[in-house]
């Protein structure tokens, strides 16, 4: 059985309040926040580790040393104010909040849970200054803050973490420039340069150059220092303090999964053949014994030193090693997207893979791999890529851009408009498409992206439900399709391989039937929400309630006649989007069934997210949202029984 | 009477053709490109005459001198590439490509029109490359045309402008770290550093530093040369084309609205008070007959000094001098705005203004003025404007975040996502909103801000229609919206001004009838579409249809009694949307038509744009998109007459 304990909040009031040299008591403080960091990040079965580690031991001197906001509170006005703008960090973070007595012990121990602890930072958990998780605001932001502070009057200095890969993205390079010309200097940029971005080193993916030079050159007062080291740390942040004629950057060296030996940045890399895997996703069973128990050794080692008992920690939770998950044995539709790119390469030579530093969760390895000629590394700059994109379409290429759905769609949202205006083909890939996985929290839930792309008027939106039809859609997108495309893809296993009928045709603007059905009709896409819709047809069947459940992958180009006839016998329509209210499916519904003599009047449902989106399980996050196969069966009962 | 007139091509070529010192003739072709450009714009209206002459010199020698594509041809793959990244610059590159026999004399002639050349670079135009008008977006650009050149082989260079100004645009500063990193080193890079923003200098917006050691740390071969000296210009280029390690930059001091005294940068400024008033807009009547002059002797002084004759001019246009011009006496629901601002800042000192190099344009003047501690001049970086206001609103301020809608909603999308999520309150100003003015081309008009805002949950969408609704909308959201908001105001001068009925009120979900009808009925909002609807109305009076116009300025909250009651009698309703056909107000109507068991089986008729939008004249592009009263009314007709 695998074990997994975490040091209560007794414990470290224990620690914090013994009388030891400081920075021994630093030291372990930052070991006991791994430690819970990495109980908290295997109990939820996801989260940044790497990171975490890598930017701990700047928080643990901030909080416990530097910053004034635990004597203050964190309400007071005159507070310091520390946020993370790479915001992934934040298992890190709140084991520091839990160490100081903010943060609670069952939030800690339900992190990514509905209720829990957001997977990205939100400021609705007690002392989370901002929300993050989409790289590059953190500076701009703290810019604002500074600012306020200084027009009220108020004391208190601003921190905020970047990533060093995050520097890729040209909002800091706005900021840095604007921070110095608006005189604001009570800003604090901590760069957390642990040289390892999503898999890969800094160096690979987008080299930054002499990044001292580079903040100096942008006329900021440049400090830098060992970033585990709590005298080198103390002595930087007391020289950046006295600084008050310009904004300040603290390079602290560090290294990724600093403090478990094999998640060590250099180890790790060596180990992985030159890719780093503990970026993110929770350790495996073993991994996760071997880390806890060198760090447990190594905080009780400490310990020892200076005479203390070694800490008792909590058994939390017990559970079979060796569990089978759903990620190992299920379906992915990214990964036949994967396969699908390197066929499709090999007879179109005019096709170019360009990526945001997420290839292997966008399935681009393989293509990677082949066709490195082809395959082009942007690094963390969206906009920089969308906009090459548009360069090499120009000159006869034919792209295929890809990221999550919130940062292409959105993040780089004029650049693909300008390329449209262009009439070149381009195909935008927005993986992460939905509400599923709902752990990492809604700065990477994707459920805006298609009304950011429904107003082109030459961009057709796709959304394949399983291997087949990914297969056959980017076929479609690269050599059929006129106008340019818009391809939105699960990330997460599907919960269920959804089944074709034997006479299945991928035909524009049509659908599939999955499921007969001669009450009721709901139609919907993607492989999340078409089994919650399966299920709802189960669970409706067991009360002879008949629902016909249709695959509609095409959201935006709705073939009128098709439409006209599969709703022939229905009086009721429902539509399950994996994306907000407004903009997606139900509204293209909308539009045809206005314009329709034979359909309008029919009554449509929109069963869909119409706030921010949860952060949870799948299971409890769909549930939330009325999502999940039970609410939509209610849901359609009472409709059609009102 | 004014006389417009041009230097028609068959004189262009005798001095292209004459054996003449060659620096003497681009000096010549030089100033005869200003003299079209010059003309060119004051027939259109409008159009950026500033950064043209700064460019202009550059462009000449490129053209005539430095690249090969006249000898090639503009469809050679081999060719030199050159495209304006900031495009605004157009007028002068269409002179120089008429001067070239690209572009032929009718399209020079119609700048800005329908069919004509648009007033920024489409690739629909003969010899332009690239789409531009947004800013930052060249270098990537540039970059992916370089990249495929390499993969093809292909011979010719990439030569790409971008202004000062632009540089602060973050996109800029990844393309500058991820083209060194790619090792793609065929791409020039031409800053016209001519020092001048919209009106304010660089300096006083926000300042660049020391621009060459920027270019350099960041990787790039920096070279700097006096942009207005053609033999400085020859060493500079021919410098550049021996560096092939690396991508280039030539920093290009130039001096904006070079060529004619009064509209020279330094002059400029200290006769307008530190305003430069000549980056956009057609010059007055006076100061054309003035520029012209000055130009035209120039240019023939040149012509004497080298035994030429004097050019032969050609009259195109004879018009009335002082012609009164809608902007100078009709409402700008802006200039209510900008008001309004002043108002509210005096009672409620936690407003912060924001503005990204565009104050003027969106009224913000006034306020800035009277509250230059709560003016926040961001420069062109809007998306490190955005969080910045998020910053402030954390820390308790109420921001007022101001762009052009295009920028706005699209360059800043997701970093106004990340700040809905933490339930701030802010107030964005999309200006610019919709079809009209059309001149500027489809980078500017803004037909995809509501859908780009419509999927965020907690974001009222307002538009007012008149100076009344403008104060009392702006009121509201500062007042009374417990939600952010997004304001969208037109930017054109209203057609007329609407009048409001006695017992207006500003009622939240509910609109204004503005003229009672009993057959049809129609709905919209701002002024540019409300009066084409109020037009149609009067047309179909005539025809004895009674059509009632309702103006409705929520966009995205609409009353459902209000509505209910209103349809009452009506069994078909149209909607004029200043708006892509997807996710405008239509489309949130069709959602409450079908909620309601009252309206549903009703008609609805959307009547919006359903392609990129055109350029031209508001009449001219009204009408091509069937959105001028005319086309409504008999659109009207076939409907209800079915």
């Amino acid at each position: 059985m695998l074990e997994i304990r975490f040091v209560p909040y007794e414990e470290i009031v224990r620690i914090r309040h013994s009388n030891i040299d400081e920075y021994k008591k630093l030291q372990i403080l930052s070991d006991i926040c791994r430690l819970n960091a990495f109980s908290a990040v295997k109990k939820a079965g996801s989260g940044h580790l790497g990171s975490s580690f890598s930017a701990l031991d700047i928080l643990v001197f901030l909080y416990f040393k530097e910053m004034n906001v635990l004597e203050l509170g964190i309400s007071n006005p005159n507070r310091d104010i520390y946020f993370s703008s790479k915001g992934h960090d934040c298992p890190g973070q709140y084991s520091v909040l839990f160490a100081a007595g903010i943060i609670n012990y069952d939030k800690l121990l339900n992190l990514r849970r509905l209720g829990g602890l957001d997977g990205h930072p939100d400021i609705r958990i007690p002392g989370i200054e901002a929300n993050s998780g989409s790289l590059g605001m953190g500076i701009s932001k703290a810019k604002g803050m500074a600012l306020a502070k200084k027009m009220k009057g108020l004391k208190g200095r601003i921190f905020v973490m970047t990533g060093d890969g995050e520097l890729q993205e040209g909002q800091i390079w706005e900021a840095l420039q604007t921070t110095v010309h608006q005189k604001i200097t009570n800003v604090n940029v901590i760069v957390d340069f642990n040289k390892i971005q999503t898999d890969k080193p800094l160096k690979e993916i987008i080299d930054l150059g002499d990044l001292e030079k580079k903040f100096e050159v942008f006329g900021w007062y440049v400090k830098r220092c060992d970033g585990h080291d709590f005298r080198d740390l103390e002595d930087a942040f007391s020289e950046l303090k006295e600084i008050t004629d310009r904004p300040k950057v603290l390079i602290a060296d560090t290294i990724k999964g600093k403090g478990v030996s094999f998640m060590e940045g250099p180890t790790a890399l060596e180990q992985g053949n030159g890719l780093y895997r503990w970026h993110a996703g929770a350790p495996d069973d073993d991994s996760y014994e071997a880390g806890f128990a060198e760090l447990i050794d190594k905080i009780n080692g400490h310990l020892r030193d200076v005479s203390l008992e070694p800490v008792k920690l909590e058994l939390v939770e017990t559970r079979q090693k060796g569990r089978v998950r759903l990620k190992d044995v299920a379906e992915k539709v990214v990964n036949a997207y994967g396969e699908a790119l390197v066929e499709i390469g090999k007879r179109r030579k005019d096709i170019i893979v360009l990526d945001a530093d997420l290839s292997a969760d966008c399935g681009l390895r393989p293509f990677e791999n082949t066709f490195p000629d082809r395959f082009i590394e942007n690094g963390i700059a969206e906009q920089d890529m969308v906009s090459m994109a548009g360069g090499l379409a120009l000159q006869g290429y034919l792209p295929i851009v890809n990221s999550f759905g919130v940062f292409l769609a959105s993040r780089a949202n004029e650049q693909i408009y300008t390329n449209a205006t262009e009439n070149t083909k381009i195909i935008y890939v927005c993986h992460y498409a939905g509400l599923i996985p709902a752990g990492p929290g809604k700065s990477h839930q994707s459920l805006r992206d298609i009304s950011l792309f429904g107003a082109l008027p030459n961009c057709i939106i796709v959304e394949p439900c399983n291997a087949i039809e990914t297969k056959k859609a980017l076929q479609w997108c690269v050599d059929e399709s006129r106008e340019l495309c818009m391809m939105r893809l699960v990330i997460s296993p599907s919960p269920r391989t959804i089944l074709f009928p034997d006479n299945y045709e991928f035909s524009f603007g049509k659908g599939t039937v999955l499921k007969d059905g001669e009450d009721v009709i709901i139609f919907s896409y993607g492989p999340v929400m078409l089994n919650e819709a399966l299920k709802a047809s189960e669970i409706l069947e067991k009360e002879n309630i008949s629902l016909k459940v249709v695959n509609m992958p095409w959201i935006n180009r709705i073939d009128k006649t098709w439409f006209e006839n599969i709703l022939t016998n229905f009086e009721s329509i429902f539509v399950l989007d994996n994306h907000s209210i407004y903009g997606g499916l139900g509204d293209f519904f909308l539009n045809v069934l206005m314009e329709s003599d034979n359909l309008r009047g029919k009554r449509l449902y929109k069963l869909a997210i119409n706030e921010f989106p949860e952060c949870g399980t799948p299971v409890e996050v769909l549930k939330y949202h009325r999502l999940d196969a039970e609410s939509l069966a209610s849901f359609i009962k009472t409709k059609i029984f009102k």
